[in-house]
């Protein structure tokens, strides 16, 4: 399972910078090699200044070895080895019309002493982040979303949206950093799913990424916009930092197990803007997306 | 104690914002006056797009009432009342050339149930964080600590600013957050230090403030700068907004217990970058700043 599902992240690690690449029209991703001390590494790809994003990255890794002590905390486990591998992007584009997106697909093995496999899981999800909302769009990615998990499960979307809600949730500020997706974790063998199941559904998800996200890029990628909305964007994108040095779990756990920090921080926007007790006017878009990331709502 | 060392951080914001306000000759603080719902208040004055100033605030709050449950945690004590009053401020020029600074003064008091101090201590500090390094500048500030900390300990000034180094450490950047100051805690009553002795001490200090700051501001706030320069200005303060995030106990602890996030979150820099794997060129002005944040020297 773990070279099929690393042999997956690497071709869509390609197919999803080939597609966005396509989109944007200028702008490359370039790659950085890295290995990890401890074993494994990873193989991180950023754009920046391209003609429609302004910063982003796709990454995968494939890591393994003894557990660190922080992961052994985290499960509640002993001493055991470990394999982890997967693909994780967020995409910050320049105009303040196009929206932030984010996605990640993972997989974890455990190990006895024998090297037999204890314990195995997927996770994952992606979620979007508008700073204008289009609530065609924001339809459009539930959709997306929708569709890959109901040819697994009837109550998947129903259920991994809500997690996603719930995980993304900027508790500091009483809103939802966007206007999610999915989000699971922990999927694990029952009698109803299998590994392989589970495998095809993560992948489906995956495969549907492009599919969720470019068609909204193409829609809205040359709307014109205005310096305060750009300004707004950049206020916005304070709220993300916000989120993943405070709050994201994924974050944090690298930061604390001396993950490389780069690929982990390539998440971070490139310009950010923090004003004293912003608030945007009554009645006006600004504020009509900030009523919707106070109050998640169904968007199917 | 708590209303003489209230009354005193009263008057010391007063005459922290005259002096800020002098020497930036355009910015004015603005003043918001905020509840606590639980108990007690604080005086918000913020500061933005002054002529030295692009963002900065000095704010005063004294709260009391039940130990909320994460500070029983914290301090490992049961139910208790409590009465804790501080000053913080953050200020960020404008100019690369004019370090950042912070600097907090604060008093704690837990009470027993028929409202008998249990337990009373100071805490504080001040420290500098520049993004070209001059060392006079740095030497300077250290002397406005050291000669401070003499008049009442010869180890205070050792002591603290070791405490000050460790404290400001962004881990997982393996970098000093700046060039350090001063960071002290849980200063309680002993044999030799009575808690009158630790008011003197902290007044001492929190008096040297000016003294310590304004003569740098005035002697860079005229250089010239680039727009290369202003870029590594706004990428270090992506690393301010790191160690403010990630590690501040003071942060997470105001942002996890409901505090007023406006307030607290005012410490943010008003113009932010982040740039994927950054590198200063060798033998630059940047590369010598990281060296010295590498590794945290004397500068007395």
């Amino acid at each position: 399972m773990k070279n099929k599902f690393y042999a997956y992240i690497q071709q869509l690690q390609d197919q999803i910078c080939k597609g966005l690449e396509d989109i944007d029209g200028k702008g490359f991703f370039k790659e950085d090699l890295w290995k990890r001390p401890e074993g494994g590494g990873g193989r991180t790809r950023v754009i920046a200044n391209g003609k429609v994003f302004e910063k982003g990255g796709v990454n995968i890794s494939a890591v393994h070895g003894k557990l660190p002590d922080s992961m052994q905390k985290l499960f509640n486990v002993g001493e055991a080895d470990f394999f982890a591998c997967g693909l994780s992007l967020v995409i910050h584009p320049k105009s303040p019309m196009v929206p932030t997106v984010h996605a990640n697909w993972r997989y974890f093995e455990m190990y006895d002493e024998n090297g037999k496999i204890i314990n195995q899981w997927f996770g994952g999800g992606q979620d979007l982040t508008p700073y204008y909302l289009f609530e065609e769009d924001a339809k459009h990615f539930h959709e997306s979303c929708k569709t890959a998990c109901d040819k697994h499960n009837p109550e998947f979307y129903r259920n991994y949206k809500k997690k996603c809600d719930e995980y993304f949730w900027n508790a500091h500020r009483n809103e939802a950093r966007g206007i999610g997706g999915l989000f699971f974790d922990y999927c694990k063998e029952t009698d109803e799913m299998k590994m392989e199941d589970w495998f095809n559904f993560v992948t489906e998800v995956g495969n549907s990424f492009l599919e969720a996200y470019v068609p909204i890029v193409a829609k809205r990628k040359d709307l014109p916009f205005s310096t305060e909305e750009k300004k707004w964007q950049e206020i916005r994108r304070g709220r993300y930092v916000e989120f993943n040095l405070v709050h994201d779990k994924g974050t944090l756990f690298g930061l604390k197990t001396n993950g490389r920090i780069e690929s982990i921080l390539m998440s971070l926007p490139p310009h950010v803007q923090w004003v004293y007790d912003h608030h945007p006017e009554e009645g006006s878009a600004e504020e009509k997306l900030i009523k919707i990331l106070e109050n998640p709502i169904d968007w199917i």
